[in-house]
């Protein structure tokens, strides 16, 4: 058996704390299911990160700073959508349809003034389509990880990679509803927590070895 | 450990075989994960119908005729769907929009000639709703069954049990996508074949055990 | 120009009051717009039958016994919807998700007691259909009229014609939301008030003349 | 009567050629209805891009050096959408699923080599937003314009603006199937030729006379 100690290499995977009056967060479900297990040579640091435009990046900067991970993967709930979204770009811009849980409810403010418009993501995004695709997993690129904290997190992840770490690999995902949560959402699509647990591990596998990114249509159209 | 025999009392559970070049359908492989188990004391026997209008409902027949189940369960696969569809009622009318695997594409006509306009489920619909969601599974009623090999099935079986099997329970569920058939129908819901097996469960349980349906809207404003 | 009176043979057109807290009904705005107008030489007598599942069919029975119509074209307002949809089948069932207007919320009851399970509509639909995509408006055949207060109408409509008028042609169809309601339901389809009165007039028109309907495939497998 | 001359201050409004054997195309069906009118004294000139990576934005910026328009306001069409899509960002990437007219299929290259990660329109979309809603006409912001034609030509022309034009009022909006066009795409919405030819009106008046923006939040949660 493979053993773990602090030294080893890390992931820091990290999913959302309730929001919205949901019961559960299927971000934070999945990503908890793999705290402290071992996924190609690297341990996995799992963390909740509040769902607050303030506090989310600070957290998320805290445990980084704290763990030296190999890969930041971010993992958000993406009631509605029936794939997995691995996606490829943040922008510089939070527009809030609904307060956050510390109640800020920010409209067209930057995520961080003076910066650039958007960061893409420095993942091999292709090769992670493909391999959740040939592990029979539906999954899908994203051009938008909407304006609300999700995209927040993103976008600030990658500008701090941008101004301080180039070399860390840093990403973002939307998964589905679990089936509990769709139960309570008419007509919304699903993914079972087995299926999600299996796209994390391939996603974080093809993050931590794929030696570069392959060129293969995913685009959209409009 | 429960001990099965042929005397003991059945369940035919049915599925479709191949049609439109799938390469695999959801409804049988789920139907044929069940077959020969045990579920509340009654063997399962699961069958694969022919996805062709004329064929289907004589392959069914004949398996009536010859496992006299206390109940008919038939399974159809409904592509695009996000839940567990149990069908309300069948309306004796055919409208293919592509042929079936016998190349037979009928267009505006009955199911069975000078037949009443519909027959509605004798299953305790609305319980087995219930019971699904309450099991964590998303699901619906539907008030249409459409109008093609599956419909057809519905109808027939039900005309079958009107004229000559009163006290036989029979009704049909679609099931949506497997996840790795939605990895070639871009944007497509999927359910697990761990979730769908369970959802079947709780349907054929309910449907042997229930005393009486319950009254929950569950209907559509259109 | 031609001269209306009494005498003149005419459709019933009918909408439906305000429900559910809208402001305005499609179906309402769209009927009325044609009132007293001449279409295929009849007058059209437009009408509003309650939201309520009660007193809609007493008003549209009085409707008729006092007009006299050719033929009855029932429109509801089918929010979400993208298209013209025009209803093949009635169902004997009520089950609303929500109370009328009279407060009133059966489920699972009949619309008439010891009546059939479901009449079909005897409009030429697959020609009606034709003739609006001909037209250049989008259309569907619809296999569901729901389980509210439309459902009970066109089932209680033809319930009345095939026990009391079995000549008297007529039929049910659903239209989108207007812009200046969809505009109140985020991401919803809508239809324009000049292209649904398009569509009226095409619907009349060929159920009105009309010999016999086409045979063309417009139906779903699931 | 106004008089139109050529020092009149303009309006540059373009739309695609066909492509991906569609026989029209909706936005410049729209776009061509307005050439040469007066809206918010500017006289409109319309002008039909090329669907193709390379020439789309050299016939563009042609046209704006030959015109010196006020605002550029950039149309592409939309198929499936229901609404009036403002686009918020466009973003240094060409991703195509098919090939553009020239043959040509850029897979996960920059639009401009060496240039940002993205561009804000520069227009004001929250206050072009709510002129269209207050106008009855169904509207979102969108936070992508896709990976294709319409995202390249976007992000061509705020790139020029940047470098060149910084005063220049620029921006892009995808519009739905005509319903002539959504006939052929079944269970596709579409907006009238007069609905949205009415929001073109709406949206270029907002563009060439909002003083500064509003803030309202239009974002999206993922």
């Amino acid at each position: 058996m493979t053993k773990k100690n602090a030294s080893m290499p890390c992931v820091l995977l990290t999913g959302f704390n309730l929001f919205a009056g949901e019961t559960i967060n299927a971000s934070w479900q999945a990503v908890n299911l793999l705290d402290d297990t071992l996924i190609a040579k690297h341990r996995i640091v799992a963390i909740a990160l509040p769902c607050e435009f303030n506090r989310s990046l600070a957290v998320l900067l805290n445990a980084i700073e704290q763990h030296h991970p190999a890969l930041v993967l971010c993992v958000g709930q993406a009631g509605g959508r029936s794939e997995i979204n691995i996606e490829r770009v943040a922008i510089n811009i939070d527009d809030a349809r609904i307060a956050d849980n510390a109640g800020k409810q920010p409209i067209d403010c930057p995520v961080i003034a003076d910066a650039p418009a958007a960061y893409f993501s420095n993942l091999p995004i292709k090769r992670m389509l493909i391999d959740l695709q040939q592990s029979h997993i539906p999954a899908a690129i994203s051009n938008s990880a909407g304006t609300y904290v999700c995209n927040h997190v993103m976008y600030g992840l990658l500008h701090h990679i941008a101004l301080h770490e180039p070399q860390l690999k840093a990403g973002f995902v939307h998964i589905p509803y679990l089936p509990s949560q769709a139960v309570h959402h008419s007509g919304s699509a699903s993914m079972s927590e087995e299926t999600v647990n299996n796209a994390l591990k391939v996603l974080i596998t093809t993050a931590l070895t794929a030696k570069q990114d392959v060129k293969v249509a995913a685009g959209t159209t409009h």
